[in-house]
């Protein structure tokens, strides 16, 4: 007979059908301390409940807790109830949070803000209003585009900051840019025709793609951006960071926008827009986003895992109408939709102003610690860098040395870096590079992050 | 010329770089505002901020928002700044959140919990403390295997409450049951075989397996749960619900899970346990999980779905050792991750025990709807109930009377309710039935919708 209690803590177990109750009740406990389902420092119920629960008399189980304390099992403490003993008969308490991972050395790795510099107060009070004003059938199964108050939110934001069109209807809401593109990969598998992807690019996406199905091929870049001229026809979608190139950092011309969106016209190909870092341009030339020059034939991408946190996994598409069909049923036949109090607490983030505030804050530290980053490294002349007017990252040439040395040097100063090698599609040779994720340290980071690097320069020899 | 100004709030516009300004600027503003990017009750910079960003004198932008305010474009309140007007010149502000959907009439749907229930105030507090109390590094990339914390938190949980012999590095957090079975369905692709489901069983996780790819074969289920000795060679998987059959709501019988076990040490197939309502068992015959009997060929699968709510969104997976690797590249090539503030907040609800005192609430709360719903259907002798021993929904098989004709005369009364039919793989006749959710109304709604219910019934000529 299986027993499960309904005390202050559900517990199961096995106890036998017939035979001596105590022996029966210290048993089945000795076996779940054993299986680890009652982990040191767990606390049992009291012996009231448990008896109640198992139909004995209290004075059974009174009787057997005494004898799994004598055999050291159990930690009877009056006052406060009973809890498993450790190995050695102390109490091993259940640390309520792991010890946190400390970063062990400086980086300087690409693709991640100053996550510091999160707004716990206001996302926190974000959070209050939004559990306390939301609707009861929030709760329940939601809609697989996303929650309407996010979506007229975001709609809002996208359409005066980006300059995106964008309409409640077409925009999803999805748990990160990966989670969005695969989810935009298994749709884009029906067309059978293979995904363009930039020459060099972040070589994370270009697994997520191919996982869902499609074939990747590569499409070179220079500072102007995608080299359009280059596009293969019979392409299922192309995918491009048109606002800040992932990594070399050009911006896609305006000359370039307008050729792209014509061959999408001319061979039916979907456009990606993924606008990671559109919030960070530092210098008088916003671009738009190519979305708005032909929104049937863009879909746009952005993110909050560079202005808030890549942990929270929030991120939206504005989709041209004919994919918001198949891109709702990719949704119904994963993951339904994305959790409705994040989506909720963003909704109230935007509306509150603190969104944009958040934009602006990070804009100037990030603005400001661009140019320290620069000035640093202009006192090596053959260190060339590439893509600095926006973004959170930049690029540096790196002349006569070569990737590995200074990646080399940078190990041995306990310095994260990433060099460029990894974001080539084709084959070589290429520039020698390393990729500068600036936002990346925490502000008391920074400085000696910059020093660590600047000293592999120093000290190569090349 | 485009120019993002970085006022109070980004908005992108565009300037011809040459030719009047105030012209300029009332065209850009104007476009904005017809485009919907700058909708009714926008607020705009202050013309100190927009002046400065465009790098014109500041009386020029006045004049163009004087201009556009005589056109009728915008509205200029002293001391409270500029915004767009409505249509009529009227403000038309953007309202802070949708009106809430309101459910149009009863429903004893399958498959929900009662949403109303869910703790809004236990549930902030742990978000505020799991919000503070987070590492930096946590808002960072984390573990596609779901943060430690939580991992632990579940472990201790599933081991004492389910007898699930759960391992943190062996659990896996993902964004609800569907999502976590459309992963392991990716995985399973490899193996090539279909996967058994139970038939009778809900179809939408039918469509979530075939659309990663596997095929799908229904095995049929009676009062000890699925027939295991129906079970053909060369399955990939066989996914079942052991605790409380859906819909029928057998329990997998001993006999059953010791076969169950030997079928998938024979032939190899991963067995799939659904948990997905465990912690509801009402009378004396708690069954502990068949996950127990064999780690390295059960996958235990809970969800947050029926104890807190659909819309967060959470479920745990408990992996044999050999899927850790591949689920984990699973998600790295989708999601990467569940986000970390929910699932911290998760951990938090753990460590606190609100998580059991909220099971314990729904369980005495769902026990006596049960009862009540019992008792109003015993009036009708031809309608005979199944599942009643756990579980948030039974089965009421409707004798002489059609499926058909019962749903019509619920949708006459207004009442929201399933049929069996649509739960069948194969071909029929089938016995006729209804799915009864009974913890789906809110508190104030049970009675009328049982009314209604019964009403089908006594109405219903057969």
């Amino acid at each position: 007979m299986a027993i499960e209690w309904s005390g202050s803590r559900d517990v199961h177990l096995e106890l036998p059908a017939a035979g001596p109750r105590r022996q029966a009740v210290v048993a089945a406990i000795r076996q779940a301390v054993r299986d680890g389902r009652l982990p040191p420092g767990a606390r049992l119920p009291s012996t009231r409940v448990l008896a109640a629960d198992l139909g004995l008399a209290r004075g059974t189980v009174t009787a057997a807790y005494d004898e799994l304390a004598v055999q050291g099992h159990l930690l009877i403490r009056p006052g406060s109830g009973t809890v498993v003993a450790g190995p050695t008969g102390a109490i091993g308490p259940i640390p309520a949070r792991p010890p946190a991972a400390k970063p062990q050395r400086l980086s300087l790795l690409a693709g991640r803000p100053d996550v510091s510099r999160f707004p716990r107060t206001r996302w926190l009070a974000a959070a209050r209003r939004a559990v306390t004003g939301a609707a009861t059938a929030d709760f329940g199964y939601g809609d697989p585009m996303g929650h309407p108050a996010l979506r007229r939110s975001l709609a809002e934001y996208l359409g005066r900051a980006r300059g995106v069109l964008a309409d409640p209807d077409r925009i999803m809401i999805c748990g990160g840019y990966a989670h969005a593109l695969a989810t935009l990969a298994t749709v884009l598998r029906e067309h059978g025709g293979p995904v363009a992807v930039e020459d060099p690019s972040l070589p994370d996406f270009r697994r997520v793609i191919r996982a869902a199905g499609p074939e990747v091929v590569g499409v070179g870049v220079d500072a102007d951006g995608l080299r359009v001229a280059e596009l293969p026809d019979g392409l299922a979608a192309v995918v491009l960071t048109p606002a800040h190139q992932l990594p070399l950092g050009g911006t896609l011309s305006a000359r370039r926008r307008t050729e792209l969106v014509g061959y999408a016209r001319r061979t039916g190909a979907l456009l990606v827009e993924d606008d990671y870092d559109g919030e960070f341009r530092f210098d008088r030339q916003p671009v738009g986003a190519v979305q708005a020059l032909d929104p049937e034939r863009v879909v746009y991408s952005g993110t909050t895992s560079k202005t808030l946190a890549p942990g929270l996994r929030l991120s939206w598409l504005v989709l041209p109408e004919r994919l918001v069909g198949p891109m709702r049923a990719a949704r119904l036949a994963t993951d339904r939709h994305t959790g409705v109090l994040d989506q909720l607490t963003l909704a109230e983030f935007f509306d509150s102003g603190d969104y944009d505030r958040q934009v602006r804050r990070c804009r100037t530290a990030y603005r400001t610690r661009r140019d320290a980053l620069l000035a640093a490294v202009a006192e090596h002349a053959d260190v060339t860098p590439l893509g600095v007017a926006a973004g959170v990252h930049l690029v540096l040439l790196l002349g006569d040395r070569t990737e590995a040395a200074v990646l080399a040097a940078a190990a041995r100063r306990s310095l994260a870096l990433d060099g460029l090698g990894r974001y080539w599609l084709g084959p070589g040779p290429h520039p020698q590079g390393v990729l500068i994720g600036y936002a990346t340290p925490a502000e008391h980071a920074f400085g000696p992050a910059v020093r660590a690097l600047i000293g592999c320069f120093d000290q190569e020899s090349h």
